[in-house]
């Protein structure tokens, strides 16, 4: 702000206006301040759509502020690992980071409900949520005693069920299922009797090859082909239960946003904004023609989970959820704010968007 | 640009720089040129979602660019009528324009493709078919000759199949039906034996309650009850067929966009593509809470239509959309894209959004 008084009155002194007759000198009429931000992500640099994401915003940012914010985006590993973006930004290592919320859940429980829990929001009703529900409003609370300030930044749609090498024709067979599959939808297949393991993406392919595991879900068409899961899996089961409108996240280190001049908050809050529904555009496109590839070229046989399977899960989904909640008043808040809204979204949906795929198959 | 380079000299000389040690100076550090814009709409001004996208729009780039670029957003008939938006841009009487394409079918039959044609693609799909699927391309192709460029900017989710003074049982209901549909949709039901007329939004309540027509479609739960339908109208019919993802515009005059510095133009891009997003956010939640109100308190009576009307329509609907991509060969090469767009994303949609839904209805 100093600065900034100054530099005007140089301009002033020397009267530089004799050659603005068709222009206005504006606040934004000085040398100013630039900053460089460091933005730490939970995702291998530049992997395919969760990767780009941070890529694709961090230059919006710099070509909307001319410059006067430059962000260089780190792959995971690059300046922390995955898992310490919160911590790093929280501390202020770096001033922001790009990742998922549910995989704070270690620190925060209620974190799991600002990204996707098993049957709950797809992509449309979280964005609908976060913006016009409540949901950002708590989001932010839960993540202030961190130093952090949230902001949705990516959604992939409904992801795929998974890769199987075991039929499953019932829960029995979902007994002894050795699974990948991380989060809530890792405790609901462990209380049905399955073994839910966590694995980092860049092993999964040699412990399905292997035997290690017999399934594991990872996103959908467009990043599991590029995986070649097809080539070690015998089934792809949809549909998607356990992650129905995964949300990705930017946090920022709240000093770092504060110390912005309030249009490049704006930029960066707006450039949120954009790079959240682009990702969940280049996904829509990409799975498509990437579900196309799976079973023409390669012939994947794609597998519906029988009814009484996704109502056996449905259930244990619901008692997890409900369990959860039940850790502390704000994880019931959060847990009571979503539910109201998934109740009227769900009846909505029904006799729109639901009503209207249902519509056209026929 | 000249403005620039003498500012900049003018800096340099007076050697500001000694206060800037914790800043560097950049091309923005300069007084630069403002700009005042008019935005006209095809809205009442201040219509609830439609109207609040240009709102929200122009709110965001002031803030982003500092006021260097203000936009002033006309409703319909303040500065130019809701139908004359699409010229007053193009000679740039104003800058900027927000309305939707199919406004403009009688210069350019193919634009209705832009905003969306009976059983095609709902709004998660046609962000994707534009921003990944080579849709955008098209659509600066065919404003081009008009000095337009068009971004999309706003999007309803699937409309309701409207309300309804007569029970629709079977495909011979709807001969003899007046109904206010317009575009495709309304020539759709002409093909069925219906009447499709098209009355401005203002009288349709009275319309309906005096019997001129015995249907209307509008848009769905958010904006219909505000309209207070529920009072005049028996029944409220789903699904919507005839707009199943409805794509709102912002056209910006060439010269206009062109004139702006770079940082301005992706200002004004980033804008577009948030509002985009956020309008579709407003009537998810919205439409929400609002078929709550018309069910419970209003007591109102939603209805599915048949089967074998929605394949009737569906028919007839291929039919129409087929004679107007024969119209000429740029109109048959964007049915032709979207319609590859759509074949895959109805197979991967119904494996996954789809499937999804239907699964948590078990």
């Amino acid at each position: 702000m100093r600065f900034i008084s100054v530099a005007l009155t140089c301009i002033l002194l020397i009267g530089c206006g004799g050659e603005t007759t068709s222009s206005t000198p504006t606040a934004g009429a000085v040398p100013e301040q630039t900053y460089q931000w460091k933005l730490v992500t939970t995702w291998p640099k530049n992997f395919p759509g969760l990767g780009l994401a941070p890529e694709n915003f961090a230059k919006n940012v710099e070509r909307m502020s001319n410059g006067r914010l430059k962000i260089k985006v780190y792959g995971a590993g690059q300046m922390v690992p995955a898992l310490e973006v919160f911590d790093a930004v929280s501390q202020g290592t770096a001033e922001i980071g790009h990742g998922a919320a549910y995989y704070w859940k270690g620190k925060i429980p209620a974190s799991v409900f600002f990204t996707s829990v098993p049957f709950g929001l797809n992509a449309q009703e979280m964005n609908a949520w976060l913006h016009y529900g409540g949901g950002l409003e708590l989001w932010r609370e839960v993540y202030e005693p961190f130093n952090l300030i949230p902001f949705a930044a990516g959604n992939t749609g409904v992801q795929m069920a998974g890769w199987f090498n075991r039929e499953i024709k019932s829960m029995e067979d979902i007994r002894g299922l050795r699974m990948r599959i991380p989060g809530l939808g890792g405790e609901v297949i462990s209380r049905a009797g399955g073994l839910a393991v966590n694995i980092p993406g860049g092993e999964l392919y040699t412990s399905m090859q292997t035997g290690v595991i017999d399934a594991t879900e990872w996103v959908g068409p467009y990043n599991d082909l590029a995986f070649g899961f097809h080539q070690v899996a015998k089934y792809y089961y949809y549909p998607g239960w356990h992650e129905p409108g995964p949300t990705l996240e930017l946090i920022i280190n709240k000093q770092a946003y504060e110390g912005l001049p309030e249009d490049l908050q704006s930029i960066v809050e707006v450039a949120a904004r954009a790079a959240n529904q682009d990702m969940l555009d280049e996904y829509t496109a990409r799975n498509n023609s990437a579900l196309v590839e799976l079973v023409e070229t390669h012939g994947v046989q794609v597998k519906k989970l029988p009814d009484d399977v996704i109502t056996g899960l449905q259930k244990l989904s619901v008692e997890v959820i409900e369990e959860l909640a039940d850790r502390d008043p704000q994880t019931r808040r959060i847990a009571d704010s979503i539910k109201a809204f998934a109740a009227q979204s769900k009846a909505y949906h029904a006799i729109s968007e639901e009503a209207y795929y249902n519509a056209r198959e026929k």
